[in-house]
This record gives structure tokens, C-alpha cells and sequence, in this order.
């Protein structure tokens, strides 16, 4: 299993990701390689400050760095030597068996769909996030970003690929998937919804639960739960900001809402496209960037990429 | 003035709405009369039974209820005789300044829009709720529901009549008005949002600081939040719904989270319509009902309906 990790993305760029890189090391099987992807020279002198040894890691050199200040579309075939294309050509290849990433989102995406490719039958390629449960379970949300606009048919494929990563990587065994709404009524909702609401109850492929609001997002009622890429984000976005002001206020529960801390997720993967690829936040620190490596290892050993498009295909 | 009190609606009705008028008739300006609109014989006895008396009330005998259950669009003209019912006769026959109520909220929006009428020029009238800033200050949402599907122009709107009720009921002499969305950049959103942030962004009328995310709705970066009913109802139901989990936890925090609590807003108005009209949460308790029975008293002496009548006409 070989793991490829972006040195060079994130705002604490190559520290945090190489400090991460050494502390997801000694919690993964033996058998997984780290692949570091960066300048090969900040790597080395960065491993050897922090007491590693760069044997036990594959370094393959990329010295251009694509900044949150490139434009995610134009960025990729614009700095071919960067990390993120570098990465992106690694795992179109075969070199590399899952490609994580703490850099700009939008040249992430750009890259899943356009050098690894979208899976045939997949309209539009998505984002997760992790809804923690009040009952100690978490939910699936997506898309929290990638696709702003939505149609019912997109949606319905959301509830299918979100399936699948529950199934495959949570071990849900038959996920129940919900639908964000502003009202458990079939009836309630925008135009969008209620189109998609229809979808949903018709499909025999998926276990569908039904509408949830907002006030049940942390209830554990769902284990995937599917909105428009708009939606996601605010919800995703305001729950983050609620999280930092209880930080803020000194509120500290370690059993239920310290959940909501990203550093326990790290980056979560791009759904329907023909590889596994891991977005991670851009202001992770060493811990985030460990635990996203961990989650990289664990959707690349699951196989998803491949579940996905047997599922279509 | 002369405040109108549904007693029948919500919850807990008649009950935490005779207790929550004789709380609010205390801390009332003497020259405040509370018309009491629901089933004679059980507003006496509840008087009574609270020790108040029913001479410092004005009573108005309608036995009708319309209950949750009932359909919004059809409930008033089946149930003329409902609280409701009389309760937007009375407005719209300015007998009453204004009338609140915790009961249907479909129904309400129904009554305000059809009894008392849109004001010309508005296109969908909508509703609002409070967002707590940890600055101590607070922002205006809109709208929260009453319009799940919008177009550029009705966001438009919804930017005037919030700027008009942040300035004449909270005293916000300029209202920095923002718009959510998934990114700062007039670029990012959308197509709703994206249009939207032209329009807004053009006018001379308004004091438009720009998009905000869902991490920056309880900095204070705005008075006024302007996004679809959809997005809205989300927006607050979720922190309904964390704030219900910081309780379950037993966290505490009087300065900032318990000011999520909704009993200390108890109602927010339907702007755009031709009256004052102040719909309250359905599980509404006496302090609720109080401080909705107070902000009713807040938004009639401001004239808020009368003041957007004029912007618009």
C-alpha cells in the first residue's frame, strides 16, 4: 500500500505535513509506504529535524508549490512540477495507491476529475464531511462544497456513493440514508428536495430514512446524510464556527463536542472519481495531517474508488 | 397601543399564553391594553386561576383552535371562528397594533399574507430570527422559511426589509448588510447567491459588506444576513438543535450560548405585509410568550409595517 502525501500544501507547509507523515509512520502497518511529495531537499532536512529517517519513507522531488492564491482550474496544467500535479500524475499512474492533499481545494478538485478522471455514469463527483452523534455514532454529509448547484439526479447519486463509503469504510452494513430538509413531510422543502425526495423513496437500491432538519443533524438518525453542495458547506461551515467559539468560551467536553474538531478527521476523500483521493483542511496542524494519512490508508485498503465504479459500471 | 395575543396556539396552550400575557402586562407601559383572543370561559378561569385580573385585559371570544395538524392554506377560511382567524379580522381591522401568536406558523403566514395582504411592491414577504453575535451584538437572518425557493430580486428584498427592521426596531442606524454563502469572493456561491451579490453589490440603498460563511454568522460581521428560506431554516434549526445538545451536556454558559436560548426572543415578525404580525415558536413557554408579547409591543411602536410601506410605495 502506498500512500502519497502533498509536503507542500496547507498553511503550515512542509512542517505539519512532515511531522504528520512521521507520526501516522509509526501507527500504520508495516507494509505501507509513505510516499512524500515535495521539494526534495525542504524533505530531507525537515525529516532529519524531526529525528526520522528518510529511508523509511519514498521522496519523490516536486518543488512548485500551488498556493490558495492560484486559480484551481488553471493551477495544475500551469505548474506541472507542483506537488498537487505531481501527486495527480503518481496516482493516474498506478505509483501510488490513494493521494492526500491539505492544499487549495479547488485545484484538489480540478485534479480528481480531470487527471484521474470521473467514473463513467458518475454525473458529479462530491465532498464529505463527519456529522458526530449525540449517540456516540457520526453521519456522513455530503456534498459539502464541490457542487453548488444541484440537480434531483445528483442528489440521488450523493445518497448512493455516500452509501458506499459508509458501507465500505465506516462498516455500516446498510446505511440509512436521509435527505436535508426543512421539514420531515415529503411535501416540505425547495423545489430541489421535493424532486429528490420522489427519487429517493423510489429507489429500491438504497435504505432511505426519509427527510431530516437541521435540528437532527447530530441526533444519529442517519448514517448519510444528502444535500446540495451549498447547503453542505454552510452547515458544515457553521458548525465549525460554533465548535471554535465553544474553544472560545472555554467549553471543553472531550465525549461529545470535541468531535467536532477537525484534527480527528484530518481530509476526507473525493467520491466518483476513477482513483482515491483526500482532501484535507488547510489549517491542519501535525495531528490533522497524521489522522487524514490514517483515513488515506483506510479508503485505499477499502478499495472505494474501485467499489464505486464496479457499482456503476 | 393594543397588543393581540392568540391564547389557543402553541403548544402548551391556553396555559403559557395567559401566563405569559400576565408577565408581559407587568413589564408593559401602563397605556399597553393586552387583547386576549381565544375561548372566554377558559381565559376567565385562567385568569383566575393565575390570580390575575380579568378587567386589565381585553378579551376577545373566539373558540376555535387551529391545530398543527391543520392545513395552512385552508385552516382560516374552515375555522373563521379560530383564534387566528379573529385575531387578523381584528388587525386588519386595526382594532389590534398588532397580533402575535406561537400557534400554525403556515396558517399565520397564510392569515398575514391573505387577511391582512402583502404590501404592494413586495414580492414574497418572509420571516426572520436572531443570531447571536460573541460580541455581544446581534444580527437579523432572513428569510428563515417562509420562502424556500428564491430568486435574485426577492434575496434583494429581503436585504430592505431587514435593513428596515434592524434600523427601526433594534436602533442600527447604517445595518451592515451580508449575504451567506460559501465563500467570500462575489465569485463563490451559487447561482442565487452569485446573481444576488451583483445586485446587492449595485445599490446605492443599502450598506453591503460582501458574502459571509457559516463560520462567520456569530462574529458580528453583520447586522443583517440575507439567504433563502431554505438555507435559513437550516441555518437555525441546527443551532437550535446544538444549542439543545450544550443543554443535554450540561454545559452552561449564561455570557454567550445561552443567549441561543429562543424563550429570550419568544417571536419575530412577517415583513412585508400591511399589519404587525409576530409568529412565535409552537413549543413556547411563559417566559417565551412574554418576550414575544414584549417584542410584538417593540416592532408595533416602531411602525415597522407602516415604515416598509413607505420604502416601498
Amino acid at each position: 500500500m502506498k500512500v502519497g502525501i502533498d509536503i507542500l500544501g496547507g498553511d503550515f507547509a512542509p512542517d505539519a505535513n512532515l511531522s504528520g507523515a512521521v507520526l501516522a509512520k509509526n501507527e500504520l502497518p508495516s507494509d505501507t509506504t509513505l510516499v512524500l511529495i515535495g521539494d526534495k531537499d525542504q524533505i530531507f532536512s525537515g525529516l532529519s529535524a524531526l529525528g526520522a529517517n528518510p529511508d523509511d519513507f519514498e521522496i519523490v522531488h516536486a518543488p512548485d508549490v500551488i498556493t490558495m492564491h492560484d486559480h484551481p482550474t488553471r493551477a495544475i496544467p500551469q505548474k506541472p512540477n507542483s506537488s498537487i500535479a505531481v501527486g495527480f500524475d503518481l496516482l493516474a499512474n498506478k505509483q501510488i495507491d490513494v493521494f492526500a492533499s491539505t492544499g487549495n481545494t479547488g485545484a484538489m478538485l480540478v485534479g480528481a476529475i480531470y487527471k484521474v478522471n470521473t467514473i463513467p455514469g458518475i454525473i458529479r463527483p462530491c465532498i464529505t464531511s463527519v456529522l458526530p452523534s449525540i449517540d456516540g455514532t457520526q453521519a456522513i454529509l455530503l456534498d459539502v462544497g464541490a457542487n453548488a448547484d444541484c440537480k434531483p439526479d445528483v442528489l440521488y447519486q450523493f445518497a448512493v456513493v455516500g452509501s458506499l463509503y459508509s458501507k465500505h469504510v465506516y462498516g455500516i452494513e446498510n446505511p440509512r440514508v436521509a435527505l436535508l430538509s426543512i421539514g420531515e413531510e415529503e411535501s416540505k422543502g425547495n423545489l430541489l428536495t421535493v424532486a429528490t425526495h420522489k427519487l429517493l423513496a423510489e429507489s429500491d437500491d438504497l435504505n432511505f430514512v426519509g427527510n431530516i432538519e437541521g435540528r437532527d443533524l447530530f441526533l444519529g438518525k442517519a448514517d448519510v446524510v444528502v444535500c446540495d453542495g451549498f447547503t453542505g458547506n454552510i452547515v458544515l461551515k457553521q458548525a465549525e464556527g460554533l465548535y471554535g467559539l465553544l474553544r472560545k468560551r472555554g467549553v471543553k467536553d472531550d465525549e461529545y463536542f470535541n468531535r467536532f474538531n477537525y484534527e480527528n478527521y484530518g481530509g476526507t476523500p473525493v467520491l466518483g472519481v476513477k482513483g482515491n483521493v483526500i482532501i484535507g483542511h488547510g489549517i491542519s496542524n501535525d495531528i490533522a495531517v497524521k489522522n487524514m494519512i490514517k483515513h488515506a490508508y483506510e479508503v485505499a485498503s477499502s478499495g472505494l474508488s474501485a467499489k464505486i465504479n464496479e457499482a456503476f459500471n
